[in-house]
């Protein structure tokens, strides 16, 4: 069943009186109340329904043909020998790594998964609400490099990791620090983990994501949770989660199963999601790529829930396509901004929080290209119902590298969807019937008592958008959008202030590190 | 009642065989079976439903407030004794200009309005059908200032209105010339109709609009659309429709009424456009703008059914927003964007083809801020249900500028959503079951007869974006989005060829013409 069934007709009337799914409207209205350290707006609680484009007929056959892939050619479950024998006990058809799933058997298991659940936040008034009508937005994820006008794309360092963490701190429309957001290629691999992690902690007091690349990374970025939260909350709550990919098609590798376990067992949330580029790791089709990330990610959360039933798990998606001429993946396209969409619907008859989309491009600049593809995959995002959207912010070339510019922008746009998400209030007030009495045919509205009482809320205000006339703007230095994010940036660092952290916390912190840094760096790998 | 009530639930999977309301689907099959002069893609017939973010409740309370407004507060009608005289004999209440309309009165009058029609174009491929689940986009509308790359601002000229007619009828994402695509500020204001109605012929063969600015000039567009289609098939059928703004709050100006009674009279299509600036001309919140919104148009809808039952009109809207820093005016901005999913659903209750938003933006450079708000806008176009969405292409600065870079941009977005308007077909050859059993986990779907099969027709293909892997694009000399822009319109301004034209027919234009500017261009005034 689709949790949006009882969505109201009115939805969008009753969302600026705080309507909503009861969990999430409580949440927001205490977020609301709380004061965030940070610049940070209110929640977002959706006030118009999602974008469902599929009828009923065709949501089962894609639901049919994904569990034809299960019980035929089912998934293979690589290098992890637990994995195999939790599915054997569970009842699956065992052929080496390869697993088949019975019709049914998926769905069954997923009932214990929570459809909305809290991540927390060192500072509580962060926490975020993951699932129902909530919208959370986290920066971009995963580039070896960086970018930014002045000085071009080169490899991420651990001070461009701490960086974006900051300016994701300082953002207004980010609610989430996201995870590797950056790669720090001059930590070593194995260990740059704990550096993450610790600037997370350090530079941010809003929820965030752990390592994934290793058990033994995800058993150290827990173990920090748990330093921060304690042992015995962080058993009972999600303070921690972790972002893992399929080895589409087919394979769920045994680093990620181990790692997905882990998090499972410590009651930490799992994001789980297939990259499918079309053609090549799937079906060129849409609705086959569909069926295959159905089937894929129901198999994943079915195994979070064997560990430890009722462990959080977020349903997740990143529907690609493929240049013709190129041959290279593209982003921000048409055909994944719309199969999003079947993959929202998808999630919401699984009864699962959904991470699907975000501010996808290929471009290699922050130019018209970045913010055409970006907007057009953003909104999907918004629009598909996804609660949790990572690379909501930075992602540039193709995600290979994490842009300076791109990431302000991408925040911009983010406000912007702020207003958006709470859609047309309609009430006497907004409706604004006196106000036509009061001013009357040809005259203006500026000086109206309806006017000056709406006028402050009315309109998003870009921060960096240019809405002045032409001359002034040119008076001014004929600025792009892209020179005036760099000229952004550089202003929140400098007036970066980090939130307080226990000095207890903070020493405790550097003590884990130094013991899982013992030797020399050269010996770490 | 909605036209989309009837939208079947599995509209999406329905639309790659075609499936629509009748006479949009017919129109569309025969499109494709004909072969157009200029590169033109196939029409759109949408396969998604529409983004309806309001109940049942709401939508009452607004067309409530709307009939409100014009019982209570009515409509000027100014400089038009004639229009007075028409609601006098309509049953209207009549206080001097000051007209009331009594509750369902004008609901009465569209009645005869229809919900659909076709716009014949010179080339009967290129017929455009405007209402149900067609879109067609058509470029941006009344700019005074021309830019491009290399020269900056200045003044449009007839020089830059031909060439963006060439562009226009060069792209395979548009379907429609336009109207005044840029003020050609070299040619009298009172004479400059001619030449842009000729340019629209001459050089495209595609549907166009006709001159608003006086009802002589409106007399002249008509009779040259006569020259070119004969005065019986003209009377018969729509070749040509003027695009008409309400003088917002409440009054329709005479020189509108008289332009809009002209094309009605002629049985010719008018196109009836509120441009309400929140705060400004209306009120500041989107309830109750769209409320007056749909009281002005309505009221102008109405007046041409009292002029000629059946004549061809489109319920047009333009929402905009201000900043609050400038008081500057914004465009493609979240609330606008919103609220015109809320007129769409308000246009269809009405029964009458819906013209909304378009590719906004009050950026004065095709840069990333461009294509953040262009594509925000657009996309609520297209998911509104706009039927015709005038300004598809090269709106910059806020209206002010037509943009040679941003044409060539947004005429790439429009591709991109013919693609994402066909929505996911889900049938079992796109769902691809066989596939997997063919391919199996961990391998890949390259040469796989499904993907063989798919690949060409499988994704949106940009002909603008970059989608090279860094290195290239680098050695490629780094170009951003709007330089490969500048490229690329110089290129088809330099490959344009016009469309064969009868010699008779471009003989008579000119002597009419030559007619209409007997004196000397300082007598024209």
């Amino acid at each position: 069943m689709s949790l949006d069934e009882s969505f109201p007709a009115d939805a969008a009337s009753g969302a600026a009186s705080g309507a909503g799914r009861p969990r999430g409207g409580r949440a927001a209205r205490r977020a609301e109340r709380a004061a965030p350290s940070g610049p940070r707006a209110p929640f977002i609680v959706r006030g118009i329904p999602t974008y469902d484009i599929l009828g009923e007929e065709s949501l089962i056959r894609i639901e049919d043909a994904a569990d034809r892939i299960l019980a035929e050619t089912g998934i293979e479950f690589r290098d992890d020998p637990e994995a195999l024998d939790l599915w054997r006990r569970a009842g699956a058809e065992m052929d080496g790594v390869r697993v088949r799933f019975p019709r049914g058997m998926l769905r069954e298991i997923l009932k214990t998964a929570p459809s909305e659940f809290t991540q927390h936040a060192r500072n509580p008034a962060n926490n975020v609400q993951i699932g129902g009508r909530n919208v959370v937005f986290a920066p971009a994820y995963g580039s070896p490099f960086v970018m930014d006008l002045d000085r071009g794309r080169r490899f991420g360092t651990l001070e461009d990791f701490e960086n974006f963490v900051k300016l994701a701190q300082s953002s207004p429309w980010l609610h989430h620090s996201g995870g590797t957001i950056c790669e720090p290629t001059d930590i070593a691999v194995n260990k740059r983990h704990l550096d993450m992690v610790y600037a997370h902690i350090r530079y941010s007091d809003r929820a965030f994501l752990g390592s994934v690349t290793a058990e033994e990374r995800v058993e150290d970025s827990i173990d920090m949770a748990r330093l921060v939260f304690g042992t015995d909350f962080t058993d009972a709550n999600c303070v921690i989660m972790g972002n893992f990919n399929v080895n589409s098609p087919l394979v769920w590798d045994g680093t990620m199963t181990r790692g997905m376990r882990a998090y499972a067992r410590a009651n930490q949330g799992v994001v789980l999601v297939p990259f499918i580029l079309g053609g090549a790791m799937g079906p060129v089709t849409s609705a086959g790529a569909i069926a295959q990330a159905l089937a894929e990610t129901m198999a994943g959360c079915a195994l979070t829930q064997l560990v430890r039933p009722g462990a959080p798990v977020v349903f997740g998606n990143f529907l690609s396509s493929m240049s013709l001429r190129s041959g290279s993946p593209t982003f921000g396209t048409p055909e994944p901004a719309i199969g999003s969409m079947v993959i929202g619907q998808l999630a919401r008859r699984l009864g699962l929080p959904l991470r699907c989309s975000g501010n996808f491009t290929n471009s290699k600049l922050p130019d018209a290209q970045a913010m055409m593809e970006g907007t057009m995959s953003m909104l999907a995002a918004v629009q598909c119902g996804a609660n949790y959207v990572l690379h909501s912010a930075g992602f540039l070339d193709g995600l290979l590298s994490m842009s300076y510019e791109k990431f302000m922008l991408d925040c911009d746009l983010c406000g912007a969807l702020h207003s958006y998400l709470k859609g047309v209030v309609v009430d006497d007030d907004h409706l604004a019937v006196d106000a036509f009495a009061e001013v009357g045919p040809g005259n203006h509205f500026f000086g109206c008592a309806h006017t000056l009482k709406h006028y402050e809320t009315a309109f998003w205000d870009s921060e960096l958008s240019d809405n002045e006339p032409f001359e002034k703007w040119e008076a001014n230095g004929s600025e792009d959008a892209a020179i005036r994010a760099n000229r952004l940036w550089k202003a929140r660092l400098a007036s970066y202030q980090a939130p307080a952290l226990d000095p207890g916390i903070d020493e405790a912190l550097g003590d884990f590190m130094a013991r899982r840094k013992t030797g020399t760096p050269d010996q770490w790998y």
